[in-house]
């Protein structure tokens, strides 16, 4: 297995949002990328905020870029907040160092994608994102 | 009624996908735009191409963009090439002036929101949007 | 097998310099770029001009990006030049469409990765990115 | 001597990897610039993410960019975020400010390329960069 299926891709998305509907939390936006970092789909719920995609994407394509679920990637950027900087230039502008980004990884660890999602804490869209890869049958790296 | 809703996107990526299995096209993405440009639902089939989600939401975008479908944005390319040039820096390069921009109207005209497809022939592509559109019982406007 | 390892980068990028050896071509840049568009290797040889590295990756991108050897994207862009100027726009400017960029498939058909050429003619730098991965016992597709 | 050639660069790069694994490393990504900021050669270790490339070609970017080793760019902007803001918008972007870019000179000490390495600490990054230059009979200027 190399990347994720859109099937595997939509199967998190909806896993995401109901567990969101349990906890009630605020409309989210979850984003699925493959390895490379292009998406494979996006879900924005009614009310999400207009730059939600691109904060769910850089969440997911931050994990991506460092290999490291983006709660790293956000204790990095509060240590050396001179690193932080120099890679969001490098990427064109595109990390988002916060919780919420998650790496999905198959049974032998390789890196097979990732999940951002926005639109409540950092720590709730991470569970989000956690319950969503975990319901797909695929292991959470959130960092 | 002012904006799709995300159901209503779901349903329009559906029908289009279940159009495009009934034609054997190519493997597609699908994209589906509100009224400000900003991405409601993606989803790309496995096997379509890294750059297909940008494409998809550049025809879908200069749909929006000139409030006429990306085929109407197509012969104007064709036209005068001087001026889709200057649309796209002003856009900051998010046009891609062919088939497959389809607007969807409310029952009263107004714009809601946009679909592109790309993957296939443009042809094909705005044909899935258009059943798509048509499916979630909306009016579409390829141009 | 998912995406080329750098072992198989640096065979293909030898192999690539020993055939222009043989053909006395002038000095080449190749590049190989992993299935999601990153970099695995590059060389560039001594006297081979300062935008070449980005000429290269340039080719092998717009390969990957439309899942067509660079031949094919040439082609399009000169039959549909508003096209091409739309896929640049979205794709930040990282599309050169000329022959030279070539999809590496594995066995089964699926691309792996992509080469890209530069500093002879563009027929002459496709030769090479097809010798160079015959070499590695890999598929190479040009358009 | 005016800048590193390919073959100097190659040994650089082999060296820094022997270096690496005798350490017992994490996957690095090693890249050598000439003293103008361009590539010369690029090798990305299989599991380095996918940043990397842009991360490595950051650090040797800004050691160019000052003429100091990226240690003494990493003290400015710890030193001084604003002058760092700076230079990050005037490079548009191409400056990571952290210890593992270094600079390359012959023996009169003149710049000659540098070298950037990322994918475990930033001190074995450098340590690597040094010994690859060292391999090479050129003399390493970390900052």
């Amino acid at each position: 297995m190399a990347t994720l299926t859109l099937t595997q891709a939509n199967t998190i998305i909806s896993a995401a949002f109901k567990h969101a509907e349990k906890l009630s939390l605020a409309p989210l936006t979850v984003v699925v990328l493959d390895p490379g970092g292009h998406m494979i789909a996006l879900q924005r719920q009614d009310g999400s905020s207009i730059l939600r995609c691109e904060i769910a994407t850089g969440k997911a394509f931050g994990a991506l870029a460092l290999g490291l679920g983006s709660r790293k990637v956000s204790a990095m950027a509060i240590e050396r907040p001179h690193f932080l900087e120099g890679l969001s230039g490098v990427s064109g502008g595109r990390i988002v160092p916060v919780p919420g980004g998650v790496l999905v990884r198959d049974s032998e660890g390789a890196i097979i994608g990732a999940v951002g999602i926005t639109g409540d804490t950092s720590d709730n869209d991470e569970a989000c994102a956690i319950a969503g890869i975990e319901a797909a049958d695929l292991t959470a790296d959130g960092g």
